[in-house]
């Protein structure tokens, strides 16, 4: 089978790889990306083969004694089903803070989230994280055509001479930048690049339609795939060669209508996290190191993974000035009486299914998915229980129609609600299953449940358990859906907010990003002090494995600044500039 | 500009090739394809440099006198912007009779459906054709979930060996297949396809997914965009590079379910045609020449351009059999006492972008696009009139917000309806701007529309023009969109009735062609009778400019046969085998 060889080879080059780091110095934070990327391989290898890869002559390896003391309890009813067929093993088989790595991979494949793929650094997304998708886009997309933007499609190749047209711009993509150059047997006459993100696709166009200042705005978005090749460990949703976006690009006769929707886009943005995923954000911008190459200035939200205190960035909406409309003459006879030229102002903004990867590091468990409501794709499910051999036939068809009859109940009331009524798992196997799913509310209805005009919702983010009466079910579920998202965003922030420390003394940097802490330092703003900062920060010993020793990169300058007064200094001791602003630090993705 | 340079490249390499083919023998087919995409390239030239192509050394090109008895009344009110801006020149230049491949592509660009790209073959869809496009969307993919199908998404690339992997069906395709091999300046380790289609991307994961029968039917569908490097003549939306789809993959436990929903998916896109886009079909099956390669059998719907009577293929169902299952090994045990491996039954169905191709061709007419109203953006454009330079500013006010308020109380009842109030544009044309642009009703409201408490409504396809009381205006304008759905439907209907004939007689079919009939006719089924057939249709005289001589192609066999005895022998009279059906066919896309 091709796929498996290609596995075999792909492992047995990263083994070399792993070996080769290992023996020159020791850069910890490489080395530790390559064994990673080697256990990610292997884990596909077995999600593939179903079984564990043995190196070519090794001995079978032994299988590990799981470490029951740190491992959570795993209600693990694996049973065969009626006609005898295998059924996958359930469940989550490593913790969390253990092996936060393996985890992820497991989740998202368990989950049913992810689908893994014969080409390096692309994935499947499969229906259950498909669906957070479409819940994004529709809410995203109402959004941004109230404030009248309109959708439209363009081209996913793009010529050479047109990609390269700015160059600080294309400086930043050139080397991951596709490109065609063979079309069935016959070689292209010149190479085609495929977008790693569109401003230079597009502004061609914008430049033939903005004649006049009544042309102006222009506003358009498109939902599209792009592709940045990168060589760096992909994983799922992360970092990925394709990836699924939006991306929306527009040009104003004023800056200061540009720049007003670059914050309302950011507002939506930070809406799509806090109000779908329960995710809190910090609004900001980017440094000058980190901005959108080509832009003016770049603003972001950003948010935090408490398993190993990273930072990620969320979605980013950028504020090009004239930079790009200059180099593509996107320009109108100003309307003033002394006339002349005028290039628009531009904005460019985009987000990714990255928030899905954000959403399931932050809000995931040791159980598996935990999944915030407004994006569940099944955000209740409903199941008959305490259904034995003793039952009688019309007890459980009772039973299943009843489960049935809630689950219609709550879809007339627009409800995302679906039964489980499988009669080849029990119901511990279901329970694990829709846990691992991570949908919000599982419902259970019994015999005595039946008795009381009840059900049992057992809540998944913190497993508690509630009875709750029929009678105005829908209504009592639509809130307590309302009460899941809150209190799902409150115990993230909580955890944030506990490790969101202001750092006034370059001493504690590196000790505050081990405590898994983001940081609030006064800085001068310079790339270059950006760049010592990263570099005195990270770790070169040794550390747990697993945990990150990588430097603090700036996440961004938060709008909202703390309430204490700004020191002179930078927080770097040898800067000597004065500090422009507090900037919040971290380790990140 | 490099733009301007590649397509004067272009055009030139194309003026060449247009000579050589006149030299060699009198291909008409050939030689009309090149010179339309010599004429094409033009336009485009034109398009982006606002002036005509001059090949090098030729004197300057002495405009042609328009033909003004043929030409239809072109009220052309060019105005000078208050900025003192040119103004596009309004109109389509050319009637659809007379030039329709011109009329073509003044029509898609001057309605802002489409704009030119500098990579051959590929078009951008501005917000105006995009809109239809999400209609469409929205109505199918409501269509299919509530079947149970659900969306995700597989990667676009496709490793040599798995597209390879069905021999038949990338027989079809390799020859399109654009292939990247270079990523920044690293050479790939081998050449990787992009998707011309998903089954060779998606059937591996569903041979992961499918082990039991339990776990059938597997039923996921995409929008996505697919890649053809076709080196035929390109034409937006009809014949693109790079075009937008949907793609549903399912596999099934019996082949008689599969083939259930075989049917119910060409009912839903037959659904887009009547319901949606106004345009009616003929659901049928496609020969054994015409099905898709790998495939068991194709069901298709084809619609009518009554312009050229040419056929075109609407959107393709595919009962793929078990070839695929057995190639991907997409197996589960049976449930059967007797046991042993079953391969699963598979379907594959697609509907793209060139939908909105027909429609435009379909719809048409000399004064621009004309919309069917439910996939319209806009479907009602209010404006005010009779505004003269006497008119009070305050009577001036009163209009204004009367229109606005027409706009308003129409949007709230659901109506797609916008104001024009520019004052910078006289009515005449806004008149032009919108029927360009194919809005279904245009409202005007003057002076004495107000006094009468009514606005007179225009009807784009017919001209029709009624006035109508402001009381109930939203709900008789909803039964006025119905009204006129249905009228442009029955138009096309009668249309394609009048030219849809019997045919018994070899001797009449060339002539039926020729008389831009689609013809019925009973037929063998063979594969070598159909490219025969095909071949002595063909006319290699010369004919009227712009008229296409290609031969007849089966379009579909009719699920409705006629309701007349089927003659014993094939239509061709050498092919001697016996008919099996009436066959329909025509001159196609």
């Amino acid at each position: 089978m091709a796929t498996e060889e290609v596995l075999v080879q792909q492992i047995q080059a990263k083994g070399e790889h792993v070996r080769e780091l290992k023996t020159q110095q020791p850069q910890k934070e490489l080395v530790d990306a390559a064994v990673q990327e080697l256990l990610n391989l292997k884990l596909q290898y077995k999600e593939l083969t179903g079984k564990d890869y043995a190196a070519p002559g090794a001995r079978a390896k032994k299988e590990k004694k799981p470490k029951e003391e740190k491992q959570p309890k795993q209600k693990q009813q694996p049973k065969a089903s009626e006609d005898g067929k295998k059924v996958t093993k359930l469940g989550v088989g490593v913790s969390k803070d253990e092996n936060y790595s393996d985890w992820y991979s497991q989740v998202i494949t368990k989950a049913e989230m992810i689908e893994y793929y014969d080409v390096s650094g692309c994935y499947v997304l499969r229906p259950w994280s498909y669906a957070i998708w479409e819940h994004i886009q529709a809410w995203f997309d109402a959004g941004i055509k109230k404030m009248g933007v309109r959708n439209c499609y363009f081209p996913m190749f793009v010529s050479q001479a047109v990609l390269e047209k700015e160059k600080t711009h294309i400086a930043d993509f050139a080397p991951e930048v596709a490109w065609v150059t063979k079309a069935g047997q016959k070689d292209l006459d010149e190479p085609i690049a495929i977008r790693p993100t569109s401003e230079t696709v597009i502004y061609p166009s914008f430049a033939k339609w903005c004649q006049s200042h009544r042309d102006l705005p222009i506003r358009v978005n498109q939902w599209c795939n792009v592709v940045r090749w990168e060589f760096k460990h992909p994983t799922p949703f992360l970092r990925t060669r394709e990836f699924l976006w939006q991306e929306g690009h527009t040009a104003w006769q004023h800056p200061e209508e540009a720049e007003e929707e670059v914050f309302k886009i950011l507002d939506l943005y930070a809406g799509i996290y806090t109000y779908l995923l329960a995710v809190p954000v910090v609004k900001g911008r980017k440094t000058e190191r980190e901005k959108f190459a080509g832009g003016d200035f770049t603003t972001t939200v950003e948010a935090y993974v408490p398993v190993n205190g990273r930072g990620i960035q969320g979605g980013t909406s950028h504020h090009l000035g004239q930079n790009f409309s200059k180099m593509f003459n996107i320009s109108f006879e100003s309307p003033d009486a002394e006339g002349g030229k005028m290039h628009a102002w531009q904005n460019s903004w985009g987000l990714s299914t990255r928030t899905i990867g954000a959403m399931i590091m932050i809000h995931g468990d040791d159980k598996g998915l935990v999944l915030p409501p407004r994006v569940a794709c099944i955000q209740v499910i409903v199941l008959a229980v305490g259904i034995t051999a003793q039952t009688s036939e019309e007890k459980r068809k009772e039973l299943c129609d009843k489960a049935q009859e809630i689950a219609d109940a709550l879809a007339a009331e627009g409800i995302r609600a679906e039964t489980d009524l499988r009669d080849n798992y029990s119901p511990g196997w279901k329970f694990n299953h829709w846990e691992l799913k991570g949908v919000p509310i599982r419902m259970e209805i019994g015999p005595k449940d039946l008795d009381k005009s009840q059900v049992m919702s057992v809540i998944r983010h913190s497993g508690e358990k509630k009875a709750m009466p029929l009678a105005s079910i829908a209504k009592n579920t639509k809130e307590l859906l309302d009460v899941i998202h809150d209190d799902m965003y409150k115990k993230v922030e909580k955890l944030r907010d506990e490790h969101k420390k202001v750092c006034l003394d370059w001493k504690d940097f590196t000790d505050l990003l081990d405590k898994k802490c983001i940081i609030l330092s006064p800085f001068c703003g310079r790339p270059d002090c950006e760049d010592i900062i990263k570099e005195e920060s990270a770790r070169v010993d040794a550390c747990q494995p697993g945990q990150s020793a990588m430097g603090g990169k700036s996440l961004c300058i938060p709008l909202e600044q703390p309430d204490i007064p700004l020191p002179e200094n930078c927080i770097h001791p040898k800067c000597g500039h004065k500090a422009k602003f507090f900037t919040l630090f971290g380790r990140s993705y």
